[in-house]
């Protein structure tokens, strides 16, 4: 029997309770699909780095490196440690080296789920570019403290980090619906941005299929609003897409919903799954987190991982589970009684 | 009778239709209210840009500043000229040379008009910082057309920057409902961001009337979606304000009815009205934009004069307009019909 070896990285707050949640589902579709799973648990969180001083071990991601996937729930306690040391010491880095460029966010109403719009036909796929830009990490502070004191942040693009990221969304938009939005802000960042335009209308030749349309991220942050139906696949730089994802999440229904997979195109190193949502310590050990984010990211590495109707199954249970209204109303249902009932729906 | 002069740069598409709408409603509240007001029309705009390769002549600051505000349309129209060098050839050094730190943009339901979220009880004020941060404009690109090209853009924060809008907004929040909400993306920003959020926990001692909040950009935008009603003052970056504020211009109904302004608080130079739309070449002539969000941001400029109860008076005018329907929903009117809808309003 085929095994897959999965690091499983719970990391803080309701993390852990999603990711154990998603976890049980998916051994179960296992076990019903001809193939094994195999899950590895490491610590590595907030709680972690307050007792080992770093959020993850020195040869942390060459621990990583050698399992099929990850599956991650959420990184980041700001009461225990900065945000801006949590995420920088553990998902940011494994995003990066393991090139898991793409950063796929597909954002549709579950059946059963009302969302906060009026209207609510639509079925996008956000490409969110994973590994550079406005996360690059390059900056600094001068005559800090003082009145004078200066902070600058450098957005680093590279050519082939912005070819094969729209390449990506290029092949994705052919097998969807053959729109490709692209997102910038060439108006007012006339560096990077007309970069990532220039970019995308000369790859455009190579997709006569696809039409490509370039928006301005405030224009489309009202778009997915106003008009989310007119929209197929769209792809952003690293700042945009986290920014556009989480609006997509919102009109899904919430955070609770939103699946997202870190994938690494060519498979030279693990890809790595995670609910959109974070590590939200206000209602963490309360038993109340939808895992429906987490089972849905955890379908999506299924399907990364070749086993293509063991993700539909997941998925339907999932659609089964919300269509039955459970799990479907933010707050009202418990993560287990959400886990059961996509459990008993897997059959 | 007191008059002022004002500076009409209706720019491109139908910034001059919008422009011309909203002025024809203002110096009628004039004429009704004991003052006057002077025009001065300047052509700075696309179509200027192809007659002699600027978009404003080389003095054009200095023209502007002797006027005592300025009312603008909008600016681009990327098939005559690219919008990078439109915008950082005439808007964006307007707001820098003039220290229009405060971009100040409100976002509720007028009467009458159905925005596309399910729930509408809300009544948001955003303020934007203008002169700074991801619009420097300081950036560049190396290996220009090779594999190995990169593109880099700097943000550049500087405390004066920072804090004086931060100031801003806490004197805002205390006028209103007591409550600011601090968006950022320190998580991934570990330079700009934090230093912003240092500086707002910083001066949250200064105003112990204030509750102020940090959010990150991301789940922001999620929240504008999700709870509008939970917001009161938002203060955001430049870029974060950008697209907030088209997200706050979505669930007020659309671009339409979005007024803000470029408040120099000092008042060492002119302040700059505008809508927060853009110049929608693909509509331009044909008569059909909705002039509210010029008037609204014209009515925002009588308030700046120092004209309170003339501001009101043609906030009045556009919300009895907006209840009877006329320029209530989107596309249905002709320009012209709302504006002398807004114009009889007036009385
Ligand atoms: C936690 C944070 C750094 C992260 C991001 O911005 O990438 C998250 O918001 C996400 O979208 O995965
Ligand atoms: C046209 C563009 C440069 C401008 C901006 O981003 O500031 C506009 O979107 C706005 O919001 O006023």
């Amino acid at each position: 029997m085929k095994t897959y070896n999965i690091a499983l990285l719970p990391g803080d707050g309701i993390g852990r309770e999603v990711t154990e949640a998603a976890w049980t589902v998916l051994e179960k579709t296992a076990g019903s699909s001809g193939f094994s799973l195999e899950a590895t648990r490491l610590p590595w969180s907030c709680d972690y780095y307050l007792e080992n001083g770093s959020m993850m071990p020195a040869d942390g991601i060459e621990t990583l490196r050698s399992f099929d996937a990850i599956l991650l729930g959420a990184v980041g306690w700001p009461q225990k440690v900065p945000d801006s040391v949590s995420l920088h010491g553990l998902l940011l880095p494994i995003r990066k080296a393991f090139v898991q460029y793409a950063n796929i966010r597909p954002h549709r109403l579950l059946p059963g789920v009302q969302g906060p719009l009026r209207s609510d036909g639509f079925d996008i796929l956000c490409i969110r570019e994973n590994t550079e830009g406005e996360y690059s990490g390059a900056g600094g502070r001068v005559h800090q403290g003082t009145d004078n004191e200066v902070a600058i942040e450098t957005a680093i693009f590279t050519r082939t980090g912005v070819e094969r990221i729209l390449r990506f969304a290029f092949e994705q938009a052919r097998r969807r619906r053959g729109k490709l939005a692209s997102v910038t802000k060439s108006n007012a960042q006339k560096y990077s941005m007309v970069f990532w335009d220039e970019i995308t209308h000369g790859l455009a030749a190579d997709y006569p299929d696809v039409e490509v349309t370039s928006y301005h991220i405030d224009a489309m942050a009202a778009r997915m609003v106003m008009a989310p139906e007119s929209l197929d696949v769209v792809v952003a730089s690293n700042l945009f897409g986290d920014i556009l994802t989480d609006l997509g999440a919102a009109i899904q229904g919430g955070l609770g919903f939103a699946a997202s997979a870190n994938i690494n195109p060519d498979r030279s190193a693990p890809s790595m799954f995670e609910p959109v949502h974070g590590s939200a310590p206000d209602i963490a050990h309360l038993g109340i987190a939808n895992p429906i984010a987490a089972v849905w990211s955890g379908a999506m590495m299924l399907e990364h991982l070749g086993e293509t109707a063991a993700a539909e199954k997941v998925m339907a249970a999932i659609e089964a589970t919300t269509a039955r209204g459970i799990g479907a109303i933010p707050g009202k249902d418990k993560t287990d009684a959400i886990t059961a009932s996509v459990l008993s729906a897997l059959g």
